[in-house]
């Protein structure tokens, strides 16, 4: 078999380490000087880089141009919008240098952490953890009443890859009317799938942001869809931040025409803790967890063994995205 | 058809007496000078009763053993504790009065309610929205690892019922592993029922626990039980209050033994503001609202329909608990 020196530049716990160096015995591997502070950032340049057949991390696209030998990319994150540009997509497509991420490390749990924000908003926890009522006050039976089960109430999902279709799977059993919008529908979706948005983003009731960052996607969420929503309706966003004006946002949330608003990601982040939104009591922001669960960089490292398998017998990787 | 005089001493809103009027006509239905203040509490004795042929709400015991008409009795909620106890038994039984519940009324709502408590928790809700964490800060990792997706978790659910069947229901695909323990298990659970609840509390990663209130379960959650409980583990109520040891759970709590604590029921409710276990950070308290839903008083009266045909037509009742 041959042997491949493969380049990893996000910071690794001990386990996840062993792991790799176990499961790719028989390569090379190589780690920078400076590793990346998380698994969302780039690392520094480093000049072992230009000796890397394989690069396992989040590397600089510079790096990559200049780079003669490189022959694979298995990116540490499910978002790319560092490398989701003409010029990039040029470069690993003339070079045939495929381009994997990590969408299937993270869906589940993104998808779970999104089912999570909707049903905290649909059991009204923000405030029936707060409030304090006896039963039959006319504060309670208010709180009962606006407890919903999902069953019947229309959810939208912009962006459907891997997490949307894991979101889908999750609220099967709760009877909620289930549709999604994609760019390129692939026929394989387990929910309809629709072409225009705009359309159904005034029947939703729950409108779940998966888009990733993109010249297309920047402010996809503005003064105008905001206003073209159900009154009442929810807004999550678990894509990127650069997706949502926030300021139209803060509009829509403070003149009561949504209902709440949860925001794993924000522009930027973390939100400044004096940024009005955070003010905004129906606004409620974790910052940019979804993906998270434990033992995070094993997992990476067992889907980036997955692949090497495949990439060593020239097989279809999992995740390609170029 | 024969006609009945039905007493319904719970508050209904326009919509359900709407509902009830068009669904029962050709019966007559007799509401009392003074309705409950809800649907879980118990209205005062009104000399009305004795007319009725059919009890739906929560009638007096007493008034109950005093009537000579009475020929059911359909409760407005799922828990029983009013009537649990032998002499009520051996009354309905010697005078062959049917006593069904509303279980499959509350049933989704509830099983949602405990959900959102799981998944709140699965993500981490209640530090990840009010913290302020960069990418790659040592407080944003280690919650970013402290975040689960309930996969391979152990689910302990006791009081394994219609609530707990639909929870099992919503748990099949985080591919958590569920256990239940019932008291009679009948054959027909979708998961494994256990025997010994307290063997399995030492396994379990999370402890759903939908007892009734009875002499049986009152503290059944005491010193004893949650020191057998798994380090870490995390607690959830939403049965009745009445099988806390409150003073035992704030021990857990406190000395870091569990995790964490949900509760929708207390003893008493609400619970008042300067009660310990308010100020305990890890617990959750939400006020008795696990069965609310939007119309509430018309899914209960359209289950008493439904009730309501079978018992003209002498057939079995749902959710018949005596």
């Amino acid at each position: 078999m041959e042997s491949f020196r493969i380049f990893v530049d996000f910071p690794l716990d001990e386990p996840a380490r062993d792991a790799l160096r176990a499961g790719a015995s028989g390569h090379e591997l190589i780690f920078p000087a400076v590793p990346a502070a998380s698994v969302l950032q780039k690392a520094e340049a480093d000049p072992r880089f230009s000796e890397a057949d394989v690069a396992f991390g989040q590397p600089d696209p510079n790096a990559v141009a200049s780079s003669e030998r490189l022959r694979w990319i298995q990116l540490s994150t499910s978002g790319f919008a560092r490398y989701d540009n003409p010029e990039f997509r040029e470069l690993v497509s003339e070079r045939r240098i495929p381009v994997s991420n990590s969408a299937s490390v993270y869906a589940d749990a993104c998808a779970a952490h999104v089912f999570a924000f909707m049903l905290a908003q649909a059991r009204r926890l923000p405030s029936a953890l707060k409030i304090l009522a006896a039963s039959g006050d006319a504060a309670w039976k208010d709180l009962r009443n606006r407890c919903s089960t999902l069953e019947g109430e229309a959810v939208l999902i912009l962006g459907y890859g891997a997490i949307g279709a894991r979101l889908a799977e999750l609220l099967r059993p709760f009877r909620a009317r289930v549709q999604a919008y994609r760019r390129r529908p692939r026929g394989n979706e387990a929910v309809p799938v629709i072409l225009d948005a705009d359309a159904a983003l005034a029947e939703a009731d729950h409108v779940v942001n998966i888009l990733p960052d993109s010249a297309e996607t920047r402010g996809f969420f503005g003064e105008e869809r905001f206003a073209r929503m159900k009154r009442d309706a929810v807004y999550y966003n678990i894509g990127r931040g650069t997706t949502t004006d926030q300021e139209a946002l803060l509009n829509a949330l403070a003149s009561g025409r949504l209902r709440a608003a949860w925001l794993d990601v924000t522009d930027p982040e973390p939100l400044p803790a004096d940024h009005p939104l955070r003010a905004q009591e129906n606004c409620h922001v974790t910052p940019h967890v979804a993906g998270g669960h434990a033992n995070e960089s094993l997992t990476l490292v067992r889907h980036f063994l997955r692949n090497l398998r495949l990439f060593e017998r020239e097989e279809p990787l999992l995740d390609r995205i170029m």
